[in-house]
């Protein structure tokens, strides 16, 4: 069996004894430090952390641990989130009519490479509601014009609560969301774009990259924030193209990147390696 | 003793039996053709070739050979180049401060990695005479304001014409060459910058990419047109990045890139691989 | 519609005129070429080519065409292949225990990535037959045994011949083909290897790379031979790994590069891409 | 001015409190930790660490450090090293026949880009005298024989000895050494191998390459131990290559992997990024 890890991700002003006053903290409670991952900003001064340690055997119980550990907190004006490694995060997954990043997601996951529960697939597309059903999951269509938008993501919103949807992940969904949906699920929803962003950043990135000749394409897993394909960037990856590439062969290489870096994207979130500060991302990989 | 070689390079409107005519040609000629490669544009309905073939045994002197082509061309209304594997291309390297491009050229011509002579270095700094001096290079300083831009490039582009130079490479050279200037040398001046373009065009893009959070960053080897950064592509490549690095540490392995791509951008040009179609290009590697 | 395509992959040993001669045979026919892409190995003084042209407007019917290139390909002392691209080619998949490759080619297939028909699946277990049958496709169990391993083989390649089946995947079979069964599919049979060939071959090639402490890893899709892993290679790629990477880390890296791997393998065989040449492949992408 | 920073490299039999306890200690006397990368080997139950903190501001001089820290050391039965980041370390660099390596090292010497003095080129060949010395370094000369090989590596380390040689590089030095001869600079010796390890060991490794037809070619630094090519790996890359490769190309392609990846290994180093466990390396960069 599996030990269950406490994870505490944290960043916070840089200050003399950070490490030290943290490891104290696990140690004193007779915790084993499994990982630790440590970062300086020394242009922003500010100090990121990633520390993994095992709960058996550690003094405090779940419950206890955020109230101990609250004091430091306070004293040190740390943002911080703790996690478990037991719990299994609930994924929901939106798509429109590219759906190879949506199959490619359900076999990772049938094939155990994520540790998480995928319960529900939104659609503003009737098409897939069989097979999605097929692998035992709510598929919910929701048809999005400009009239019923914000009625409609009223509802999805009253939905993914009730669901209790830990992460949304679009998976080539082609409709924007909202500011005022994003605002519920900050930092929590993944998108992949079929593009090196900054590079072709909007509509039809693959075409975009064929007119202007590049030799290189590339896909994108970022956090989704108002501003469209401007969110803090979690991976990234690339393969080279030429002239012999057709849209139809860019976008056959394309597919493979986009299953790859969304599922790496979400994985890194998933084990709680991801910390958002501004625009950026630190990756404790 | 290395064979000669004869390489033509074209591009004409497809049509029926291009391929048939063309070899046809050589072989009537008892011409033996070492590479050749060819590209047919589906959307453009544009047909692009490079033929090499043996000039031992050809029944054709290097002078007769565009005579006798002549009328095929004209017939398909082609556009061609041909060239000689024993001539050896002369190339002028531009630079500014920065000079691991420049030193990295030298180092890749004394070690025998390019088939090229590189009589002349034009600088707008003076420091670093001495060093490309001691290669036995011709240095000279052209220092430019924007009183002086204008008059400054008659004075190179009569140098360069005087010392019959065929390539001209900015190597990290940091003022921009007028529209007037460009024209001397159509599809004849190569210039790295160091970001995937289109990603980053325009000034410091190691310090815009570090402020966008990317995960890869790139370096292009690119035709240098009037639109700045916006030449057709040649070359590209990347390298990865995450939050550890910073803006030092990205120069760093930013100047790694941008020696490769801009060699082997330069590589490929003198081997007469690239054809330039538009603002794209077909590179036969 | 797409068009369709006559597709000629041929050898022979390097002479004056040969590309002439086959354009112009082509060209006689009224055939419109589309892609064309040669090769000459200079020290082994043989030619390869790979030649795409249309059917439509060809004065040749698909049974003429062989006849009619017979003479020429006896002159040159061709060995050749023809094919038209409207052929669907019927794949076999071989897997045991490991199954994200399985997975993987059914989703690429069921999303229309590949021009292949996969009608029948064998494994040495039981397991996967409700899966397989859900996409349609036939599952056939061959547990295998020192005893039984020769009278296995002969039934398998007598169901193989009986469901004419093209081309064999071996997606992580775990058992070795004898030489008699790979007669009987001579470069028909391609193997994924879960490591850098040469480095790593036999068995549990991630156990010894993390042993050895490799900082890359990489995978092989191949054509099976008699000497285990040593078949001539069609495609490889690797992926970083670090200290950071317990066997399990490296599994999962080493899972998504097999998939691509394949895919990309099988994908150049189904496109008449790749000519094998002794130990070696002309990869014509 | 950049500041002077204490790296700790340490080892040990993995513990509780060993983070709290390291940290502990140099918070207690006023550091300020800059990084802080650690790792646990859970098969090996290792526990690995590199801790880097400011000098200024802390309140033990570099020769006390040492002294107060071995109790911890002996507590936990630490192997240990302690370096201060202005210390310049002394390379030099052995070499054969082929320069590339080593002219790219004397580049980015001159460019800044190493932290290290190269005051010693060694070699069994007379001709890169001139350049060396251009450089201003000492160029030796060693002749190695059959008969004079013990000998001649008895004069070159008190050579190497007397002038205080930190670090030796071979830059593609053809001459194996004698295990005696290592034994004086334990995981001090980096070689760059022009493969994969372990694909193509020992000699010619781009003639394996072509003659296996491999589609990618690789490059390995690595720590020289007794046996020959099997040292603990530092850094490894690989490149793309084609049948379209003589092995003129593919010795071209690889000389620029050979020089980055070697470039890379000595700076890791010389960063004390690199422990060597074993025959396997954690290198945390």
């Amino acid at each position: 069996m599996n030990d269950i890890n406490a994870v505490l991700l944290l960043s916070c002003p840089d200050q003399k004894g950070l490490v030290a006053k943290i490891s104290d903290f696990i140690f004193s409670y007779n915790g084993n430090i499994i990982h630790a991952d440590q970062h300086t900003s020394r242009r922003g001064k500010m100090f990121f952390l990633r520390i993994e340690w095992e709960l058996e055997g550690f003094a405090l119980t779940r419950e206890e641990i955020p109230v101990a550990f609250a004091p430091l907190a306070k004293q040190f004006n740390m943002k911080w989130e703790l996690h478990f490694t037991d719990y299994v995060p609930r994924v929901a997954i939106f798509v429109s009519r590219h759906l190879h990043c949506l199959h490619d997601l359900l076999l990772r996951k049938s094939l155990g490479d994520f540790a998480a529960e995928i319960p529900l697939v939104i659609s503003n597309h009737r098409e897939e509601r069989p097979v999605v059903e097929n692998f035992g999951i709510q598929y919910c269509y929701f048809p999005i014009t400009r009239d019923n938008k914000m009625k409609q993501e009223e509802r999805e919103i009253a939905l993914l609560k009730e669901m209790k949807i830990d992460i949304l992940v679009l998976a080539r969904y082609m409709q924007i969301l909202s500011g005022k949906f994003i605002a519920h699920f900050p930092n929590r929803i993944i998108n992949i774009h079929h593009s090196f962003l900054p590079a072709f950043a909007g509509g039809n990135p693959y075409q975009q990259a064929y007119d202007r000749g590049v030799k290189i394409i590339g896909a994108t897993g970022h956090y989704v924030t108002e501003n469209l394909d401007d969110g803090p960037i979690i991976a990234q990856d690339v393969i080279k193209i030429s002239h012999r590439d057709a849209i139809a062969d860019i976008q056959m290489k394309g597919k493979d990147l986009e299953r790859m870096v969304l599922a790496r994207a979400l994985n890194l979130h998933l084990e709680h390696r991801v910390l958002v500060y501004g625009l950026k991302t630190i990756v404790f990989d």
